[in-house]
């Protein structure tokens, strides 16, 4: 350790700050922050690229705590860089309600934080798709406008989680080498030490897949430094083993998990200040500390002036500045309009995954920021179009994501592009494969982000492939997840209304559930409306019919029979097709009561479970669908064994009328 | 290739049936298994230890297909081997509904079968499972018992997958020797080749986390024979990296993605057989070459019967039987109706997380066979007792597993650990990280496994740790799971028997919901029957009240507080404690119409979102709890905020009589 007074000042900050405000919450993580204070000081007044009086800069680097629970180590820099909406009262308020000092960095809550962190793996994994975008941004925009770094700070529980090894074998397949992760290499883990669970050699298992390697003493600053400035001009992504002392400075606990999760407590905070040499009061900077902090949070400002300067004469600005603010291109809607009028008039029997790629042809045309991909199921999901030329480390300028099979990192690098800006990320695999992806799936919805999931094969419909590829649970499920928009067309006019949908939710992240099935065409009429936006809607029949029968995606089309079986009995019945549930929660009560009616008869229809119907269906409804696991079979044969059939309608709606 | 005529013959028996079995079905994967045919052929006939006359036998080694898309090889193998239940008749009815012979294997379904696979990566995960097992039955019961390998042919797409480096990882830390992973390197994925999407050194990225590994040619019998022979006696888990041709002997298909998931069609399956000299008809082995096969089928016949005289004459026969037959010690019984007494009397305010601990305490020291874990939360979910120490590698008794940051792996390796058989496997993190399980969780429902999940921190209960660590839609979304047990306690009473409902469960897994926060003792007297065995139940409150209040773990107690503010507004109320949902449907018309009745407001409570509460509450019901994601603050703060709080509850009924 050769760090001068000043380097240590500075990371004391870091410190001071953090074990204060987990001191005064009774509650937090000071071990991360305390044992990465070096880290955070050289990266953020040495080397990042970035401007606190304009935090949302497109050119900025990245910075992504992966390890989100060292929370204090980004809010307390944030602070002494200069963020304008991180006070001082904010790192006073850690982890209160109301405060933008959650316990773990919370997208949207503060500038600087660019991504939810906390579930481990999530934060690594999401690097990796902002590290394509910018390649991609880059390639498409030049240099001048388009050059920045993504830095990850990473701890042993990222390196464990699954994702990581989909994220590490990705990024260094696509040869991404404006990505930088930073091991905070401690030992430790909350049940000690990481021998206890794990002997893995990191340095190795990264070089096996591609990354640059560099090992220092995460204390050194100068170390730090070097390997950092390193890692810049690295033509693959860099892993920086970084050995560091969790809870650096606490007398009894450095070193041990104890300094992990827990406020240090007053005698051994004391300790710590003394052996740091924290003199200071508890939240009080001293100004020349202070200062310095604030000075190096101006370096990158001509920078961004002389960006700006380029934006501005560059003849791309225009363009640029609608894809970063998230605009859809003007023309968009009559491409759009114009399709549908082609599928009424056509209307073509086809399954709603191909109605999708058919939706994808006009979209990919029009929309120049899609950014398509598959966990390898490509020809399955029907996710490409002729526009979709695989990005790859060898052709940046590529439109479509070969993920692999690795679903979850799918989720998780879509949350990165989009958070990055500039593109809109859609991915496809089989609809029960939520599953592998779910904890990312979460975090778009919990962000905020228009991430556009492509889910195939959504129901017992797939056929021979067998419970385990067949959806049961999944849809209720997702419906169960805030801020998702589950997207279930019935035919492909609907899966035309449903990506438009998808496209416009600039603030929910959409599940567009497909079919592998074929599908007739249900809607005769070509509607200027988006009818699948209400969520809801009355399909055919009276509003004053004996029975209701809601349905969705690929089970309207039994609805419709099971109304033509209902007819020649002599019952009336209206069939509402029910695209998206959490479109139809918002619409005003009396769209609501309207839709729903008054029918003698009730009966709701899904190739799932009934869990997210029971609302609609109240207490005299009846469902018709799945009630345990699938099976392996062809699919005629599965919809009679299960019972969803139209005859199984008819005989729930004429149970009740 | 120096295989012989009669190593060939052999071979090209699995090949014909599966290329015959899949192109009668006109679905499935042919081209693994002809790949992999010179592999399972060595495997089976020649280095396996099992009895297709006793498929049960507890010393068998297992054999998991982690590719399960390939299923046709195992089937295959098992008909020539002459597994009773796996006749010709079900490798002509392959992927048709009722028969054996699913699209992936499912367990269950026929012996042999040892897990189902097909959620890629699961079975190499379950492995780690199977081989846990062994290490710690074998150091329990001996060798003479206990001594047997397992054996796992994983794809490329099980390697690309997150969990199979938690999986490697943790193999590999444990030093589990007994564990062989044969990787059908075939460069071939659904999208086409593997380099479109990954660049991973396998053998260095194995050799990272400890492993031996072994390269050779997939085709050469012999050197199959010898590596398969040689990682029997490694000191560490073994990857054999096997360079195979997928759908080897088509003559245009083969070594493309076009040979992977689709029959071969009429002309290129008649080229194959030409190419690979198979002469019979589809479905017909000549009776040499099945003879052969069957001959193999019995090489273990011998050591079957020496294993059977060591148990006969063993002292630990009875407990050993016991044990693998899944039945619970006779003394549990008696230990925690004791416990259970105690707890009346003494009424402690406990964490139900802190009350499973208790519970713990008296089921670990009467259940020899519960193996606890945690992913690195030992204490916060509190899965430790006296009797947990763990098992490592150099410690085989050990009866607790340090899972670390692996979710997933956990949930998975419990599987493996109970389809093996002799242990009741238990395992902890937080709740909201089933989501990273999941896909392990639902196969531990589809396979009916008992595996216990303890999922503590179940709620915005765990406070300041914010809306990434805080479940909301988990109850519901855990519920939608079919066959899963969802048993969220409400007090350290219902926690007992909670535990004691999980362990019965044998055909179940169960989940745990358990409190980071203190709740009051509900039960005031102590019941010898198990009261949350109805799933739901009255805990306080005339069957005549106005008002019935629904409620589940933490918020019982909010309910019944509501209950005492409601009387003195002079409104009556009822709270139905509902710990289970899915026990509560299980239970006659009379019953669950008694404990829902009629009154006139109906009230569910529960600090998630409503929808799995949609159907008890019908009509006119009205929920309190959540409706979006969570935030970062105190406990108190967070349920006045969200207002899950006895005032709501008693808003909500008083707005309904």
């Amino acid at each position: 350790m050769t760090n001068t007074a000043q380097q240590n000042d500075l990371a004391n900050a870091i410190r001071s700050l953090s074990m204060d405000a987990v001191e005064k919450a009774n509650s937090g993580h000071p071990g991360l922050p305390m044992g990465c204070a070096d880290i955070a000081t050289v990266l953020f007044t040495k080397v990042m690229k970035f401007d606190p009086a304009d935090p949302h800069w497109p050119d900025r680097d990245r910075f992504i705590l992966s390890a989100g629970h060292g929370s204090m180590l980004l809010y307390s820099a944030l602070y002494l860089l200069g963020y304008e909406d991180m006070t001082i009262e904010q790192i006073r308020n850690f982890r209160q309600l109301g405060s933008r000092t959650a316990g773990h960095p919370e997208f949207g809550h503060a500038t600087g934080i660019e991504t939810t962190t906390g579930p481990l793996g999530q934060g690594l994994a999401n690097s990796v798709g902002f590290a394509v975008a910018e390649a991609k941004l880059a390639a498409e925009f030049g240099p001048e406008l388009v050059d920045h770094h993504t830095w990850v700070l990473a701890g042993d529980g990222c390196l464990m989680e699954g994702i990581s090894q989909e994220a590490i074998s990705l990024a260094g397949h696509l040869k991404l080498n404006k990505l930088t992760v930073i091991w905070d290499n401690n030992n430790i883990t909350i049940d000690g030490k990481v021998s206890n669970a794990d002997s893995t050699d990191q340095i190795a298992r990264f070089q096996a897949v591609g990354w640059n390697t560099i090992e220092i003493d995460g204390h050194d600053q100068d170390a730090v430094e070097k390997a950092l400035l390193e890692s810049r001009s690295s033509d693959r992504p860099t892993l920086i083993a970084a050995k560091t002392t969790i809870g650096f400075g606490a007398p009894k606990k450095a070193g041990t998990e104890k300094v992990h999760g827990s406020p240090l407590g007053t005698e051994e905070l004391a300790g710590a200040k003394a052996a740091l040499g924290i003199t200071y009061p508890a939240f009080e900077i001293p100004a020349a500390i202070l200062d310095a902090w604030r000075a190096a949070g101006k370096r990158s400002q001509n920078l961004r002036g002389e960006w700006q300067a380029r934006l501005d004469r560059s003849d791309r600005k225009d363009e640029f500045t609608r894809r970063m603010e998230g605009r859809l291109p003007a023309d968009l809607a009559g491409a759009m309009a114009a399709y549908k009028q082609k599928l009424a008039a056509d209307m073509p029997k086809v399954a709603s995954r191909k109605a999708s790629q058919m939706a994808l042809e006009i979209i990919n045309k029009h929309v120049p920021e899609t950014l398509g991909g598959s966990a390898d199921l490509t020809g399955s999901n029907l996710t490409n179009t002729p526009e979709t030329v695989p990005f790859q480390a060898d052709n940046r300028t590529g439109r479509y994501m070969m993920y692999g099979i690795r679903e979850h990192e799918m989720a998780a690098a879509m949350n990165g592009v989009a958070l990055h800006g500039g593109l809109i990320p859609y991915g496809g695999t089989f609809m029960v494969f939520t599953d592998y992806a779910r904890p990312a799936i979460r975090l778009s919805a919990l962000m905020e982000q228009r991430v556009i999931y492509v889910m195939t094969h959504d129901s017992i419909g797939l056929g021979e492939d067998g419970p385990t590829h067949q959806p049961v649970e999944h849809l209720s499920a997702l419906r169960a997840i805030p801020n998702l928009l589950v997207l279930r067309p019935a035919d492909a006019m609907e899966t035309a209304e449903c990506w438009e949908l998808a496209l416009q939710s600039e603030k929910s992240p959409s599940i567009l559930a497909l079919s592998r099935q074929n599908l007739p065409a249900l809607r005769e009429q070509y509607s200027a409306e988006n009818k699948s936006a209400r969520g809801a809607y009355t399909l055919v029949g009276p509003a004053d019919a004996d029975a209701v029968i809601f349905a969705s995606g690929s089970e309207v089309s039994i609805a419709v029979e099971a109304r033509k079986q209902l007819a020649e009995k002599g019952v009336s019945a209206r069939v509402v097709s029910v695209p998206s549930m959490e479109l139809f929660a918002r619409q005003s009560d009396a769209y609501k009561a309207e839709v729903i009616g008054n029918a003698r008869a009730r009966v709701a229809v899904e190739a799932g479970i009934e869990m997210s119907w029971s609302r609609l269906l109240g207490d005299k409804g009846r469902f018709v669908g799945m009630h345990g696991f699938g099976a392996s079979g062809p699919i005629e044969a599965l919809y009679d064994h299960f019972g969803i059939t139209p005859k199984a309608v008819v005989e729930a709606v004429i149970a009740q009328v």
